[in-house]
């Protein structure tokens, strides 16, 4: 254990629109093992809030003051994706263990350096991704992983219920700007399924895309991806998101060898073959030959505890050594494929992944350098489970 | 009116798979307006099934023999694609209406000699896309064109439910091979859906594909297909498709700007917005704007006729002017889009379509010089509507 009080004094760096929530959460008692007992945010508005809604919470106004302030075990850093990695470091230094917001970074080398401190330090680095607590895709996980369903074939992932108004990219003058945020719903919304992605089916070995920027809103980062996989096993996949499709949709399909899996509205279903169909495929002397296939909806535990499940388990890893939902190692994948997906998009090319990570921030920073930096009001949303959220002010 | 004895006396040249279900729907009678009165086949034995199962119908070995005898007004051309053209051309200078099997020819350059010779004989140059037919397509069709649906934005169709064994491949020596049939799943089957996605959605303007070649079957043309559309009013598309998926898929999914179409397991569900998603998105101050949607199973006329319904609106043409089911231009931009689709495959490049012919004829006639002939048994089978079939001889 690393832990060996009972319980984890937490604080929350960021009180924007996620840190928030966490914070909520915390102060509600829902995560019995973490006591919150600080918050930091530059903003003066955010603390005015901590302070009205958080009592007998520290308020600090930089992650730096929190950080040495020696009153927690450990840290959610719930700041721009561009400073995960300093405050992430810094935390590790001082020797609190972190619980980083998605994506771990924007590069897979300020990732490299994160997971180094926490190597150094012996602390631990888990990631919020919190969408590997549905039990959807703990069902999935769990049938892939039985090898049962052979070996996957191909992988369809369409994802365009991140639907956001032009306001969402407006609530913030970092959001949705080379500058300030380093990318549009790759790197803001997408993490989940990228992380869901590798989890279920392994990390592809390549990829294409073709990412268009501001084809929806008026911004400057990408807001409609079509991705293109390749697995080295062979299995092949597509992916398409995008946060301007009203309504969206969330349809999963994973083919394997003895069957497919569908993951659609809130349901799991599973066609099973009798046979493994590469078997079928060259000792059947029917040319159209038809699939007597089962199909069933695959029982779960129904359980979906989001945000809240990855911070108790973030607790129970630091008081009981139990596992995490995801670590630093997850995290870093994610953002190499991310990285990779990005490359593919920009050069047109095939990618390897990873990606040559120099390339990649060569090509980052010539974004950056014609970025504008808006000058919108900064708003903070109340986000709740679902995605929905209510002006804050 | 182009026949005036109120028949149309048809011949059908070539009476393997698909030629020979042809024959067996007109000799049952399914086409009251049509009269079988002769046939062709290179091949001794399917001449042999001629004459035991169409009682009365001229018997002929080559399509010129049955062009030259003068005893019909129109024929069908169900012979390897790669024949199409002069089989067509002939059949036309002869004075002869023709319905000719999808595709209408491998290369767009080969089209453009048919409809040349459409147009100089004034006889009628059909393509016998029979999924238009299908009431779901019909329903698609009619909703998006009536415009209540706004613009397309995207489209996703999922064509997994081809599936072939490795005997199937084996059922022709010309199947299969660049050289007997120019291309694999894109040419050979998902010519119905490039046709409807151009029906439906209008002519994309360029894309990008993955070709895998003998991914899965023991063939040296492609079997399975991934590629990506951008159409000319912004909407972009991916298209996916196999023989190699057990149990496939077929779900296409249309998003628009009020709304979306999903057609899947034989329903055509619509899901419209109260308003338009372009205005929404400036128009809202909620960031996560979530949509109220209306969800309805789009009522269809049930119908669905396939090759029966495209040989009966050919014959009500010919003898009333009434519409054809596809015409040879709807026949032209099929292979237009096919041969880009290739091309991209090729090159790995974003292909404009149309695209370049002489390089698509370079680069084909590069893989047909490399092509192995095969040395299989010439199988046929009998082919009813489901696709299914079982071996005949």
């Amino acid at each position: 254990m690393k832990i060996d009080n009972g319980i984890v004094r937490i604080g929350v760096i960021g009180v924007g629109n996620m840190g928030s929530e966490h914070c909520r959460n915390l102060y509600a008692g829902k995560c019995p093992e973490i006591a919150l007992v600080s918050v930091a945010d530059l903003r003066h508005e955010r603390r005015q809030w901590a302070a009205k809604h958080l009592h007998g919470v520290k308020i600090y106004e930089t992650g730096r003051e929190l950080i040495q302030s020696k009153n927690c075990d450990a840290v959610i850093i719930c700041v721009p994706h561009f400073t995960h990695e300093s405050l992430t470091v810094e935390a590790l230094e001082a020797g609190l263990h972190v619980l980083c917001e998605k994506p771990i970074s924007v590069t897979a080398s300020a990732a490299r350096n994160m997971i180094q401190s926490a190597e150094k330090s012996g602390k631990t680095l888990a990631i919020m991704f919190n969408q590997r607590t549905n039990c959807l895709y703990r069902g999935i996980h769990h049938l892939l992983h039985s090898g049962e369903m052979g070996n996957i074939k191909r992988v369809n992932w369409i994802v365009t219920d991140w639907y956001r108004t032009q306001r969402y990219y407006e609530s913030g003058s970092w959001r949705s700007t080379w500058a300030g945020e380093g990318g549009g719903v790759l790197l803001n919304q997408c993490p989940h399924q990228l992380d869901l992605l590798i989890w279920l089916c392994g990390m592809p070995q390549n990829v294409k895309a073709v990412c268009h920027e501001g084809k929806w809103h008026n911004i400057e980062v990408e807001d409609d991806v079509s991705v293109y996989f390749e697995f080295p096993g062979g299995a092949t996949g597509v992916m398409v998101t995008s946060t301007g499709d009203l309504p969206g949709t969330n349809r999963l399909e994973i083919d394997c060898e003895k069957g497919k899996i569908v993951c659609e509205d809130g349901l799991v279903r599973c066609w099973r073959l009798r046979e493994n169909e590469r078997e079928i495929c060259f000792s059947s002397d029917n040319p159209w030959y038809q699939a007597e296939s089962t199909i069933s909806v695959i029982k779960t535990d129904g359980l979906n505890l989001q945000h809240i499940g990855v911070m108790n388990s973030f607790a129970a890893h630091l008081l009981r050594d139990e596992p995490l939902t995801a670590d630093a190692y997850d995290g870093f994948r994610e953002i190499q494929l991310s990285n990779a997906i990005y490359l593919a998009g920009w050069t047109g090319e095939k990618i390897t992944v990873p990606a040559n990570e120099k390339e990649f921030i060569r090509r980052l920073e010539q974004k950056i350098s014609i970025s504008q930096r808006k000058e919108y009001k900064d708003y903070t949303y109340e986000t709740n489970h679902e995605g929905t959220g209510a002006l804050h002010q």
